[in-house]
């Protein structure tokens, strides 16, 4: 019988926190006992978790000896202020920030061996949904392309900024509908019905910190450090689900046949046949499990693959590998 | 003083048609007469030009030798059907459908000197408004960067799908909104607020007509028959303006100081400083430039550009451009 475990989930009041709490449970994690935290001005409210109702701490005041494991899904302020802290406590950190230096990314469906490379004390980073998705649709295919570049278009979902991202579309959405004047909050200019070319600000080269964070752990997963990996990171108006128009450059003909056959055997995809296609709303949302559409060779080149990916990124993209993740280490540890 | 034309307008009742009138009054466009022509279907309506009130005829029954310039902004069956007797008049042929084989595609920003070479009867292409933007902001980078392959991610609004799916995004999300069953009619899913990776049927190799169209007039528009361009077209929630998100790989580092400087002073666009970024809303729609944006060079590759544009599709994409060809004609002929 599994040993249970002692858990904590930092920012268990926002969407991805409370599917990780939702995923604990769903996938009968081995859980002894759970604590929720939050920041001071989130704490307080309850969580349902295996029939309990279980009122979120504030984490500034938590002593993490308390847990073996913690899940951050967090902001990067509130990961950098506490993991070293929760480490220190001799915990395991699982980070879904990105802001953590030494934190490895991982995803079990593209770089599971790392997990016997660990030092004490064990800290991951989970990475951002985009590497997460094309990890595990990339990961299958290495064998089959010499992958010398990829080009990435990731078309983000509201829900990838928050909860109030999501409130802020439909809110604009109906203003406009309704000829209210428009109010945009959390953007600084209408969302409905448009597309942002940036998501955050960029720095000096003109990247911003999801595109580049996107590289660099999508990078590591595929094991591949010469690759080069380019990427333009938009705003769509789509609640849930992020999509991805990825091209892969590879240094000789592509044989689209096996790629599919890999594809179609690979663990977390859905590979949808040419002539359909998946979306975010028809298929990602709610789902485990990595869309693949629109397979197929560059039209110029047969050196080039083509495909599109959609997932839920609150879901997929983060709390279920978060959870995932910390599975493979309680079975590597067993 | 220059002579006076007698023009047709096909497809005077659909957005591009109706816009292609708006500019030829707009840019006092040497019109003699002005003949509106639709389907029998759409025949009947009236349209202002010049203050009168000119009524939308069956082209079915018109005789092409009326008129010395046509304009085709039709269906790519009906460009096939009524382009050929126009041309056997001895008219000069602007299509806007892209249906028409032999015919010449041109963008005055890009390949004015064209016109130069063209056989008669003159038969043009108005190329697809994806390929008018990219030409535009492409061309005056020639001699900057030597390109050896373009990847793009064209993100379509509703107008490029006509009238009717202008319609159906604005019913779509109303239904949603308001908790009303889903009707889709144009398109066979749900549009509002997601995200369809592609934009008509894929044809055997897994490419649709639209990319296959861009690719080819995008080529022939640069003068550079080698270039290998790699596109996917997707269809967004947004009504008016399409956007493009495009890496050209050159095969020397990118002198970025030059390119913004290039587009900073090329006909027909807009380039907008780092830090902020075009929009199809904010920007783009009713204007008659091509916007530019984001204008970096790859996170990892000095030898990638990276660019975001964004255009009145309707408009500059397509009308627009169709009358700036004509004028270039006129001058030509002069």
């Amino acid at each position: 019988m599994t040993q249970l475990i002692d858990i904590a989930v930092v920012g268990a009041t926002g969407s991805v926190g409370e599917t990780l709490v939702q995923i604990l449970e769903e996938l009968s994690f081995p859980v002894a006992t759970l604590h929720l935290l939050a920041s001071m001005e989130s704490a307080g409210t309850g969580v349902m978790f295996a029939g309990k109702k279980l009122k979120v701490r504030e984490v500034e005041s938590f002593d993490f000896k308390q847990v073996k494991l913690v899940f951050f899904a967090t902001s990067a302020a509130v990961s950098r202020s506490f993991a070293p802290k929760a480490l220190k406590a001799g915990c395991t950190v699982i980070d879904l920030s990105g802001a953590l230096e030494d934190a490895v990314p991982l995803v079990p469906e593209a770089n599971a061996e790392r997990v016997s490379q660990l030092s004490q004390p064990v800290l991951i980073t989970s990475p951002a949904a985009g590497a997460v998705a094309l990890a595990v649709a990339l990961a299958p295919l290495k064998g089959l392309l010499d992958m010398e570049r990829i080009q990435i278009n990731a078309c983000l979902s509201m829900s990838a900024q928050g909860k109030e991202a999501v409130g802020e579309l439909a809110r604009q959405t109906a203003e406009l509908l309704n000829a209210r004047p428009l109010e945009p909050r959390i953007f600084d200019r209408q969302v409905a019905f448009n597309l942002l070319a940036q998501v955050g600000a960029p720095d000096e080269q003109g990247h911003t910190g999801v595109e580049r964070r996107l590289v660099s752990e999508l990078r590591q997963l595929l094991g591949l450090p010469d690759l080069k990996i380019s990427v333009t990171c938009i705003q769509v108006p789509v609640f849930f689900g992020d999509s991805f128009s990825v091209a892969v450059q590879s240094r000789r003909p592509v044989d689209l046949a096996a790629v599919s056959r890999a594809l179609d055997s690979a663990a977390s995809v859905e590979l949808v046949e040419p002539g359909d296609y998946p979306t975010p709303v028809g298929d990602a949302v709610g789902q485990d499990v990595v869309y693949v559409g629109r397979v197929r060779r560059g039209i110029d080149e047969d050196e080039q693959l083509n495909l599109w990916l959609t997932t839920d990124n609150v879901r997929k993209g983060g709390a279920l590998n978060a959870v995932q993740v910390a599975q493979l280490l309680i079975k590597h540890m067993a």
